[in-house]
């Protein structure tokens, strides 16, 4: 089966969605892959499978291979005396700004390309953590409580400290800091601002229970990968959350209950459902006195969360034979028509 | 000033987008106006402006004018031995799916071409009904009280009759029902179920003040336009609405408190503030006892709402003036050079 990973991206993440796009080309060998790079100009390049690590992007040798652009139904390669349509389905392996905001579900969907990911409407909610928010309100899932800061805007803090403070729109901790008492709060807002105009803050809980459980749709039934507990200091920083992007050996389940497994997945599926359809996707959830709140989703996890599937392979053929497509309307200029009749023209 | 207005798509309102361009055309002549079509294939054409009348489209003449298609900063042309960019300012002028959905925006900002239109995220929070009512949850914003039906699925109403229906993603009153009683119900659902895979139930105030507010933020402030009261049986329907979107002649302010004219705008602002810049929308509100309800947010409203405003060129003007542009991370390679390094590659 054909596949075109599309990694890059102008994003924060554009170097860990390299390192995610490396990784499943071991994990996904079975297919026939090609691999699609945007850069952070918006120019996409095909990519020789043989070229595939990261020095070729770091060394912009990339620069040489040949340049693609969108053309309905394909990606179009004009060489000088020929051309060439790359037709086949997307793997949408973009993290963070373009991949995961809704700008290449747009692209995609407007030149009628198949992809797996998500959808521009499901990335508006999981990209811009206010608005995952709003989605956990209007489908009565759990979260932490919050509070919305705006750049220039002068307000206090309710939350007591330890606090942790998120730019609204970034994924893979970037620009985040734990805060325990006021003396490091003006640190921590300059740094989240450098990032984005708006900013999360929510309460640190320490020691919480976290865990981790992505899944997908396909053939209109829900498909879960096993439950991981992942390790952690504090928080998982950029770094180690980069070298994490790199991971391939499949995870031990977390030992929990089987009452909590159930809990976990119902709130999972509760914010899939009628939004996610086409992607697979991780929730990161707390564990509160037996309650689960979700805390994140990632719309496009490192590495699509491969390690936590056990035929990850089979899981990203039958989720790419069940993928949603945009319906067009057609025009007929019926209104037109009879008005021109009506008036005579 | 150079304006290029984009209108069409692959929409049910296709038409009356191109009525909105034809009168804007007029409106708007003291600017270089250029004209894109996009038709219901997706494909871009750069429409002669001497050919701006609705029959040039039914009749199918636009395809033996120039195709465009998008590159980095502008509509491309490639004539046989020349080529031409036409770079500008566009408004988006695509009423409903492209246009209002995100599309269009996500693709405009991808190639960095300068817009006068909603961003990706407003036209996912006006132009899917519920995500509106989400939007009024968080902003705090009143909103009449709803109920969301999906296809295939069994579920009894609470609200009681009589209620409208609405497909929860289209404009113009396109599949929209008044349903008094039971009886009427299937009828109604199939209608909107044609339309969208989502419906919103809402109760049906019969003669319910209704006032329409269009506005802008230009230079950090907000304008306004006059406020209207529209004139109504029950609703518009489609074709009355066609009709509506040729609308030139400034109407009369409706003759409200200036109490009731404060609450309109702070609800407006409410709903604009961090989420519609670069956008001139047209908010519709009821007044029930005294309260306001936004009823509905028109992202690119027919015509612009010119209608409503009385200089209306000074504000597309000052609005081309302060459009936010899309911030675009920086790629330097750091990870993967200090990695390389650690590894001695």
């Amino acid at each position: 089966m054909k596949l075109t990973i599309l990694f890059g991206g102008a994003s924060y993440e554009h170097e860990i969605s390299i390192v995610s796009a490396i990784t499943l080309k071991t994990k996904l060998s079975g297919f026939d892959l090609s691999f699609v790079f945007c850069d952070q100009d918006h120019t996409f390049y095909l990519i020789n499978p043989s070229k595939m690590k990261a020095t070729t992007f770091s060394k912009g040798e990339h620069k040489k291979m040949p340049k693609l652009s969108l053309i309905n139904g394909s990606f179009f390669q004009k060489n000088l005396f020929s051309s060439v349509t790359h037709v086949g389905t997307v793997l949408n392996l973009i993290h963070g700004a373009d991949g995961e905001d809704g700008t290449i579900a747009a692209l995609l969907d407007f030149y009628s390309i198949k992809y797996i990911g998500p959808r521009m409407n499901a990335c508006v909610f999981s990209y811009d953590k206010r608005y995952t928010k709003y989605l956990c309100t209007a489908k009565e899932i759990k979260s932490l409580q919050y509070e919305v800061l705006s750049k220039n805007e002068h307000k206090d803090i309710a939350i007591p400290y330890p606090i942790i403070i998120k730019p609204a729109s970034l994924g893979s901790s970037i620009g985040v800091s734990i805060v325990k008492e006021e003396s490091e709060l003006d640190y921590a807002l300059d740094t989240a601002f450098e990032f984005d105009n708006n900013i999360l803050v929510e309460p640190f809980i320490n020691g919480v229970k976290e865990y981790n459980l992505a899944g997908f749709m396909a053939n209109g039934k829900m498909h879960f990968s096993i439950i991981e507990e992942p390790q952690k200091n504090e928080f998982l920083d950029f770094e180690k959350k980069y070298m994490d992007f790199a991971r391939s050996e499949q995870v031990l389940k977390a030992e929990i209950s089987d009452k909590l497994i159930t809990k976990l997945k119902a709130n999972f599926e509760k914010a899939y459902r009628g939004l996610f359809e086409g992607a697979l996707i991780r929730c990161d959830f707390f564990v509160i006195n037996d309650e689960v709140y979700l805390n994140e989703i990632n719309p496009i996890p490192g590495s699509m969360a491969n390690y936590l599937f056990e035929d990850f392979s089979a899981c990203i053929e039958s989720l790419s034979k069940s993928l949603p497509h945009a319906k067009r309307a057609k025009i007929s200029y019926e209104y037109i028509h009879s008005i021109s009749s009506a008036k005579g023209k």
